[in-house]
């Protein structure tokens, strides 16, 4: 399994883009970091919201292919996320799961923290949709 | 108007990490374009949904902040985002727009087209925060 | 097709309770009301959010039932939306709009407006599902 | 605590017309709950999602007004809510808690369960606002 979503995070160039380090599998739950550089700030030198968003997103769409046929790609159909602390800290951490595991629609809940794993910066929630190959 | 945002602009090290550029300037509009390169994709080659996301989401807050007092910074509070087509082409261009400017808060409309600005990709909708120095 | 969305509105338990009207049918858009009542309201003594919510996702589902073939039901998958301003008004005009219609996914936009038509209450954005029977 | 919100929630016009009662309140969490009628159905005779969703929206309000000032009432600014499960159910029992408190601004969770409290049909993500008299 770890090997399944290993395989397709290496092939996101936006992750290798962004520092993003693939942390744990398991079924249903996936873990992303990504270190603090310059180069993901927003105007105030902290961390761009799209920074968290795109971890996030990614987590919860590997949280959802864990459950998904061998056969199956997963995509975002949508996703909501509400930014609650700012994002202040040296290392995002994004845990992706799966909330509720359908045959075509898997629905997902993000959250991001910052590098202690202990304040919730960030929270989102995921459609995502397997496409069979 | 145009100086405000841009200076601002530039001091976002994500969006010059994904290569995207200030379009335009409106009252309540801006726009942003980000030209594909492999550094942004997700596991298909295209676009990553988070690419989309960031533009629109900096194009959205700086569309709030052209209806700001000079005092104030902008801050996401939360959004939400469709993605409705693959994100297969050369350039995405990501329009946001004020629905509802408040004291406090700003309701926008996020836009992202493909590089014809005809197809439409994604849609979001973002609540902003102003917050007073 | 006013027909086919007529009879399902009339089975509505929810919309006959809030005394919500049909008000308009068109490939991709539907225009439901709702008359003002203090059986309607929240604490303030304005229509309570989920009165606005209810008729406007109504909207949003027939509104993408009329672009699906004549054995499919329509379901919510999820919605968001946002209030902008007090409903306080007379009537509230619910517009649902299709954005996107899919095989299987339909993203919709919401409006509610006060009884002018001419003030945004509320705007919502749906993704609904065709079942297929 | 639980007089002020018993207060408010029965100056609530539509919780009455839907029959939706105050189960219990906790510093940052609310319990609602409603019982099946015909009055409250959607086309295919189960709860209408408009149901669910002003239940646990009043739910999330109310949680997030336990821990604002005395002086302060709450309003909804936006909300998301997946639909999970169909609502077949005899009851339907939504809980709001506060994930995040602000001065200006409340994050909450919101949770809708079947009769038995087991099966979680709907989930909502709530931003609230504290307006000050």
């Amino acid at each position: 399994m770890y090997d399944r979503i290993k395989k397709s995070f290496d092939r996101q160039g936006l992750m290798k883009t962004l520092g993003a380090e693939l942390l744990n599998v398991e079924k249903g739950q996936v873990k992303i970091s990504c270190q603090f550089s310059e180069k993901l700030t927003q105007q105030h030198g902290f961390f761009h919201a799209g920074v968290a968003t795109s971890i996030v997103d990614s987590a919860c769409g590997y949280a959802a292919l864990t459950l998904m046929p061998e056969n199956a790609e997963v995509l975002s159909v949508e996703f909501k996320i509400n930014f609650m602390k700012p994002a202040k800290t040296d290392k995002l951490i994004a845990i992706g799961k799966v909330l509720q595991s359908g045959k075509t629609l898997t629905v997902c809940e993000g959250y991001v923290y910052d590098s202690s794993e202990e304040k919730l910066l960030s929270k989102m929630t995921a459609t995502m949709i397997s496409i069979l190959y």
